[in-house]
């Protein structure tokens, strides 16, 4: 095994697009910039294969093995995400079909069918002998399948295999055509199949059926988990480390789907100052999605750009974007990309080093992190995040079913959940899980479920109620439990069980646009709703906790709490306004005995603990001067410095704190 | 006949899409929403027909009798805008073709080829039965044929059959192919065909001659026409009830000819409240169409949606918005739609229960006008409206030949002359019909033709000047008499013959883009004018009403006045602003012995007669106080109020006024 | 040959789309606007052709004659841009294919594919004919080629030729597909071709190479200049007049290269009040392209339109834009069009008499131009503007290379150049040549070079630096020196060549997206830089002229000055604002000895000299008032007016100064 030892700091590596001797001035300057780990091989199939049948490792083993003695470990990549151009010359039926039947061009990106046999075949002939080569280099830290595996161009393939598949997949699941049609409610519109050969691969030009839609984006993700997980197999019959994919979890595909045949979370993100507060966001969702920190495999040094630049980052981001994945559970940040392109379609992006090899402006960022990163590597390794006791639902179904049927005029659900939820809470410093409805429960006292349309997704429905009762803090809608895993509306009732639980009434639903309604708070505050406006009449042990103060639902409730058990359900019948939903946030987590991290708003404080002690990673996200608030004594192993009280956080700084 | 009486009140209903036994509670509700007429069958062709050939109506007739027998009456609609699975599957020749050739999928809405004689045999089959069946039901009140129709995608069907009718058209229109490139100016861009074999079907893609995109337009128009004409001679074999098909003005269909074929005009719209004003318009444009009062059969009871709400409206909208039809000579409203869907491509849509059975927040609202309905039937049964002495000259032909040559940058025909024109009209509480230019002109005593740009449309050069003689006040321009029906300009004179008529001379024309000119009107007024300039000079006979104080045409006349027999001319060079045009409208009206209402301009105020005596529907339109003044004491219905001088009129107030 | 003599008025005529009879009544009113030239026969195909190898030049030879005989001369254009209905149907192969595949349809404009050799062949006909009708009428004064050629769509055609022709271009450029692919750095995403026949036509769905994009865009470039070249050397074997092609150097054509082969640069444009000042730079560029007075081929009388008129321009903007090229070098200004179309996709388009014959409002202005040019004709005809000291490159290789490389967030090319170096250099008074990178620079003492990335285009590096150690000054960058020929960036430095001779190192590169840094003059102003920032460091003699007072490069330089022999090199790290920039042009111009004309900065002064004596043409470009001073007394021979001193310039006003 490698010598390497996390927190890794390294970057993207093509050796394929220089000299050969330019690895040794490549290595030079990796180790003086303080990085650990090269990310090599995702596209280079080409050079790898160069013609059908014949391969060329040496040119990888010469650059693995002379990072190797440098100290620098490898992440090695599947060069499945592009093709050879005679691959597809040879074999066409490879390459991805629009909605409009026209087959991909050589020359891009993920471009292939991701169910095409032909194409798995080849692609299993590469990993198979890349796995041979590599399965067992002590230098090899960990393999990487493919690259932002995502449905061509948002849409999936749409050749003949695929439809096919497709809709083989709705036969399995539905059994009879009768059955699909009455699932959808085919009878609108005189939809109704009378075979599953005449369901259409829906094409965007056409008005089509938002469950049908919402079934092709499901059956797509599927195909690129399937995908990837064909190469996972492949590779684990020859290799001896982790295995994982790089993806953005924007990218379509059911991100914790995709990990069950994965042994590592591979995150790609690109935020930059304006927006790293997402950032948090994700990696809280990365984080739990499997026992062993993630990797952030993939974020810029300074900009973004392909053929344009843009998005020059100040000083100090470099340093806390890097720190943010270790800071939430992560061990590896790595930059796209080590050294500029001097071609193609990226040679814009920012980077380490400059096409000719000069260390950019924020080289002395990089260099201080990687020597915080080792300074710290004791502590940080030997202690892990604490597990939050509050989760917040996110759901890849969800964010489809919207996509099909936003319900309201606009709504978008990633920056709902994100910007309107999870902000508030963020900035009110409760630490949390964000998780899957097919997640457990089990670690958690306050579980919120904004726009989570469909419950029985996950089986959450099935574990819920229990979990409430045996005294867990429900805080759910709006917008949830409002449709079947079909993409339907219920017909009982506008919630699937919410009113049951609840012990409410909805007395009527209005959309939110484009009138905001008032609320009064039981507590005397007065504010207005937004987005959605359920009016809600409790009965029994309900209580409102807010009641409209006009509009066509003056008098009732817009949101209610309601004992269950040992925990309660507090329902939202509206979205509340950032302070609002705050305040409401932290009186549940009090009322559940989980107490908010002391700091303000734009520092994030991470509690840590493990063999290696007891601590915090905090680090300031807004560029702009923040404090915390230590109970204990600690020492910041970044400066050595004694700190007690509270304390000033200066912009984009990062403290080590270790009691 | 159904004992059911007007005004109708109704909403569409869907039971293919529910459980058989629901209707009951259906029934229940309706009845309790005061509901007499439910809207049934457009799109329930597989339901009705589930193999080829082989029929259920069964379920049909059930929920017929069961709504007849609580007194509700039905509308029964063709099922012909969705084809079965079946029907595209085994003759996908019927669906529509896009300009790049490729067919439509199923699982979408009016997708299908009008000129198809394979689908017009399949629909001759499929009505003929549904009126065999209901043609003679007493609960059947009327027929409904397919749904909005309209050209597919607004551009119309590309495939083979529409193409090669295309060209038969234009051989019918022009006999020779030289006749057609004389008539077209053809020799431009050696654009001349030798054949009609090679006129193209207009790409969107190509830069193509206005003629010919306009006469593709006027093509697919009378595709529809035809194809609604079809099925109204089936219908008309069998069936008793009125004939009709509901549609939208706006959808590029000519409305008058649309309905030669048809008994009644069904009218659908979703206005909300910023442009619920110009729903005046289009129902003064619709009243005039038939001897026979209008149904209202599509409008929203609160909000609008398809996968995503839209446009919620306030209190009081429902209420103003389903009497507008009723007030300007229609005797139906109907929302669409009755019980929301719970699955589907509009399952967002406001209705009057949702989908699980609840009212919705503004049935209270809906129960009050079935009331009011009912309480005032004998009044509004028994008159109509009085029929206006002014009149506006509207054209389908027109909107189509500004689509294709707008003349000056961004003009939008129907919002410069709704907004532009119509609405200074209305709020100066001039009474009007939208007419075509194929309408008799006898009625009138004032006709207004802006915008107007073929004066030979429908032979109305032919009756004008006749009419002004014996007394008629023509109002006309800016930007009329300026085109053939060819859509060509004159190349003897800027207008066919408005220089001869009005006895003037056009010394030059500027587009008014993006300058305005000031204008100095006779009356001794500055203000400017718009969107086109005239540089008119008055000879003989004619005066000038405003000159141009600045600009080229410094000191020409921007608008003249010509006496001609006992009536006269009114030449607009250039668009007066609302004040102005109101101005002059009140002055020729006036000088025509009409006499405007008294009310402010957000009140509408209807006078009625009939047997049932003398009247008005009056309606508060823009949700803010208002008034109106009585010459004689009347009763409002509604109230019992006896009412005389200046009332009050609250927001979206209703007031049924019997003298 | 014709007695007409320069400078030309006239307007394009297209007599086949009018009665035969009524060129008599043109020929009086184009006598009556004072125009002297009418530009006849580019789309008229289908009149002279009416069925293949049918020819009917009658008509025309009327027309010409009947001009001629009242003293107007034609420039005759051939008709390839149009081909006739029966030619598309017979021969489709000729129509350009879309990127999708799809043909162009019968009725466009230029939908041809300029490669096919059916279509060339058939404009070898056409063209050989009409040049032997016309080749030798004395009253013929010049030839157009087509009409404003350009790639189908701005992309070219993909038809099987034009792919198969790509193909061949590359090889014979690269000989071996590893070198293509060693350029182009293909290793990369695994892009390397095996073959030539692997080359994609790219299409815009696809994310595609920027080196390919650019070979692609230079291919359909050169594919437009042969097809160019081809007519011109037909006409050549039987045409005595001057051969030339109306063009704008904005439709992705090689402007230079396409003038190898003719004449004269014809010249179109139809830039109006807001954008008049960018046609001096486009008159610049165009002026010093052949040795011989450019003509203005199309500008708009008034307004711009197609189908809808846009643009309506103030009293004395024609005046103003009809003298532009007569100041700038040129001897002719044509109006597009002459009378307006009655029919088809322009006859809204502003002209000098409208579709009824009568003359437009700004008929005046023309007939005084027309006298002006007549009063001024011997001064005029006897002088040409003095050749600039001054030059400032333009490249379209540039203009390609940064459309699919932006290197910067939203750079625009021409904007760039224009608006923030040339106006700037213009406002400062400083005459200059734009002059592409092949042109020899013997002339100048003064070179800029801004946003230049490749300074190996036209040989340009090569004698670049001879003359300026021969005493040039040269200002080169920002964004210059960046990019190889093949679109590539240089792998040994950020620039070619510019570090060694300039005498510097770039410490770094920042793109300005969203970030301006503030910037400290030797002179000691302070301002800010913007677009892209090198951070630079002199060495030698090379000095600091502006260094960077924050940021991450702050105390490096920005821009540097650099003794080079008996010459300098200006280098540009960032752009300074116009203020900054307009001193810097002037301080290096007067350390050349250029002065600057004086005179406002909305005022246009050009000198002249020639056998007529010495003068100035000045015209006011703005609309608002300004000074000119003369440092020797001149008369305005527009009218009759002694000058001497400051002068004050009107609005628009036009002055012939002869000392």
């Amino acid at each position: 095994m490698s010598r390497v030892m996390p927190p890794y700091l390294g970057a993207a590596y093509y050796p394929e697009a220089w000299p050969a001797e330019q690895v040794d001035e490549d290595i030079r300057l990796m180790l003086d910039a303080g990085l650990n780990v090269a990310r090599i091989g995702e596209f280079a199939w080409s050079s790898m294969e160069p013609e059908e049948d014949r391969y060329a490792f040496d040119w990888l083993h010469r650059v693995v093995d002379k990072l190797g003695e440098a100290g620098i470990a490898t992440i090695m990549g599947t060069p499945t995400a592009t093709p050879p151009a005679w691959l597809s010359e040879r074999y066409p039926e490879i390459l991805a079909v629009g909605p409009d039947g026209v087959r991909a061009q050589h020359g891009a990106r993920r471009h292939v069918c991701p169910n095409s046999p032909v194409y798995r075949d080849h692609c299993a002939r590469i990993v198979t002998r890349l796995a041979l080569e590599f399965g067992r280099d002590e230098n090899v830290i960990g393999w990487q399948i493919d690259n932002e595996v995502h449905p061509w161009q948002g849409r999936g393939c749409y050749c003949e295999v695929c439809v096919a598949e497709f809709r083989e997949r709705l036969r399995c699941k539905f059994d009879t055509i009768d059955d699909l049609n009455a699932a959808w409610g085919m009878a609108l519109w005189s939809q109704a199949y009378q075979s599953f050969a005449q369901v259409p691969a829906p094409r965007p030009d056409i008005w089509h059926h938002p469950s049908l839609l919402t079934e092709w984006a499901l059956f797509h993700s599927e195909s690129q988990i399937q995908y990837v997980a064909h190469q996972a197999e492949i590779l684990r019959r020859s290799v001896s480390q982790p295995i994982g994919t790089d993806m953005m979890p924007t990218l379509a595909c059911d991100y914790r789907e995709m990990h069950r045949a994965l042994d590592l979370v591979q995150y790609n993100h690109y935020d930059g100052m304006d927006t790293l507060w997402r950032q948090v966001f994700w990696m809280d969702y990365v984080r739990p999605l499997k026992d062993r920190p993630f990797w952030n495999t993939e974020t810029a040094t300074c900009w973004n750009g392909s053929t344009a630049a843009n998005g020059y980052k100040e000083p100090g981001f470099c340093r806390v974007n890097s720190w943010l994945p270790v800071a939430l559970g992560g061990e590896a940040n790595l930059y796209w990309l080590w050294r500029a392109h001097w071609s193609g379609q990226e040679l814009m992006h920012g980077s380490v080093v400059s096409s000719c090899g000069r260390p950019l402006h924020m080289i002395d960022e990089v260099r201080e992190i990687g020597a915080g990163f080792r300074q710290c590597a004791e502590f940080l390794n030997g202690t892990r995040p604490v597990r939050p006791e509050v989760a917040v639902h996110f759901s890849h179904f969800a964010w489809w079913l919207f996509r099909f049927q936003p319900m309201i005029n606009k709504f978008d659900y990633p920056e709902a959940l994100m910007g309107r939820f999870y902000r508030p809470l963020m900035d009110a410093q409760l630490r949390a899980d964000v998780i899957d409805p097919a997640a457990d429960l089990e670690a958690y006292r306050l579980v919120c479920s904004p726009f989570l349309p469909a419950l029985d997704e996950g089986g959450l429905s099935e574990r819920l109620y229990a979990w409430i009762e045996a005294g867990g803090t429900w805080i759910v809608g709006p917008l949830a439990d409002v449709r079947t895993l079909d993409a339907t509306k219920y017909i009982h009732a506008p919630f699937g069980r919410l009113e049951d639980w609840a012990g409410v009434r909805c007395a009527g639903q209005i959309p939110g646009d484009p009138r905001d309604f008032a609320l009064r708070w039981a507590h005397g505050a007065e504010s207005t709703g937004s987005l959605w406006y359920d009016g809600l009449e409790p009965a029994g042990a309900a209580t409102a906790l807010a009641t409209y103060a006009d509009g066509p639902f003056e008098g009732l409730a817009a949101a209610t709490e309601t004992p269950v058990g040992d925990g309660r359900i507090v329902l939202l019948g509206t979205l509340p306004g950032p302070d609002d939903l705050g305040r409401l946030l932290l009186k549940c987590a009090d009322a559940s005995g989980i107490a908010p991290a002391e700091a303000s708003a734009n520092v994030l404080l991470v509690p840590r603990m493990g063999q290696a002690g007891v601590g915090f990673v905090a680090l300031e996200r807004e560029n702009r001067p923040g404090t915390l608030k230590l109970t204990r004594p600690a020492t910041d192993l970044l400066t050595g410095r004694q700190c007690r009280g509270e304390i000033a956080v200066s912009p984009y700084e990062v403290l080590v704190l270790q009691e």
